[in-house]
């Protein structure tokens, strides 16, 4: 859709509630991760994001590999509040699973190497931006989406399951679908403490 | 401007001819920057971003601290390159410095001290979506900006200059001004190396 860029930035939201359906297509939702990945900026230009697209019977499985992992580490009395909140990521039409290839980072701090500390935070920095595109565009498309972080507790199911090289690191999951109802309120913080300016 | 949401994605470009005039105010620069940290979207909604804008002498200042700081650890034959490049960034309207305030970061990390290791590497995906909305905001408005990291070299300059608090970890810095020339063409990788779908 074509909602001007200030407008997508203040109405992209988290949405909980999601369904499984989708009011576009398929090829559509690619041409959105196509799209996001082309054009997200990257250090010198060295492009390290990589993106899981699952949806159908794949996204499910994700979610199945959630619970499972949580079921071994969270307490039986909690499950079930857990549980449900995995249900609830598990009821959308798909999830976006964002990497930042480690092969990209090594080689650019073993080639500029007075750097070295900072290449892993600017892919950090640049994957929160490709999360953002692929966010908003979703959004403006009328699908909700939330961003999850069950990375570090699925990274073997997922690197199983989807075959995806040893050196793609999984940063975030962004399940998504049709909004069943609205974002929640929230709260922001006074800007005078936060901007400053010196002219 | 109202320009589309994907169409501002696709014309955001690092510009490094940039002049010393801006084709906006003051005030409207400040309110891309107000705009810019109120919708960044944060972990936990922790709202860790802050910003400087400086202008005038102040931007003027901080490109001969990163100077004389340089000055310093650039031999002397390779040096008037090294110059060059800081001027083309003080040939700029202004700057924004980025920072993430620590605070915040630790804050998360004792009140949930099982995503501690997560805190940091969340703030700075945010961190750079802020510089990614500022960015484009910038653009579409008719300047011209780049990503600069001097961060390391001028953080106590900074400090004390412009009396940033201590917990505000500087990130990078953004000189901006009216474009003096066109974007340099941009090498794109193939997308079928960095996406799959499973559906």
């Amino acid at each position: 859709m074509s909602k001007d860029f200030h407008t997508a930035v203040k109405e992209r939201r988290s949405i909980y509630g999601i369904s499984k359906e989708s009011p576009i297509s398929d090829e559509k939702i690619q041409e959105i991760i196509d799209f996001s990945v082309l054009y997200t900026p990257t250090a010198f230009n060295s492009q390290s994001g990589r993106v899981v697209l699952l949806l159908g019977k794949h996204h499910d499985k994700l979610w199945d590999f959630t619970k499972e992992a949580l079921r071994k580490i969270v307490d039986a009395e909690s499950f079930p509040q857990t549980e449900e909140k995995i249900n609830s990521f598990q009821s959308g039409y798909g999830t976006v699973l964002f990497f930042e290839d480690q092969n990209v980072v090594k080689g650019l701090q073993e080639k500029f190497p007075s750097y070295k500390e900072n290449f892993p935070l600017w892919s950090e920095q640049a994957s929160g931006i490709l999360q953002y595109i692929v966010w908003t565009s979703l959004e403006l498309e009328g699908l909700g989406a939330t961003l999850q972080h069950y990375n570090g507790l699925i990274d073997d199911d997922v690197q199983k399951e989807w075959k995806t090289p040893e050196n793609w690191k999984l940063i975030a999951q962004m399940p998504f679908g049709k909004p069943t109802g609205p974002a929640g309120e929230k709260d922001f913080q006074p800007l005078d403490e936060r901007i400053k300016v010196y002219k």
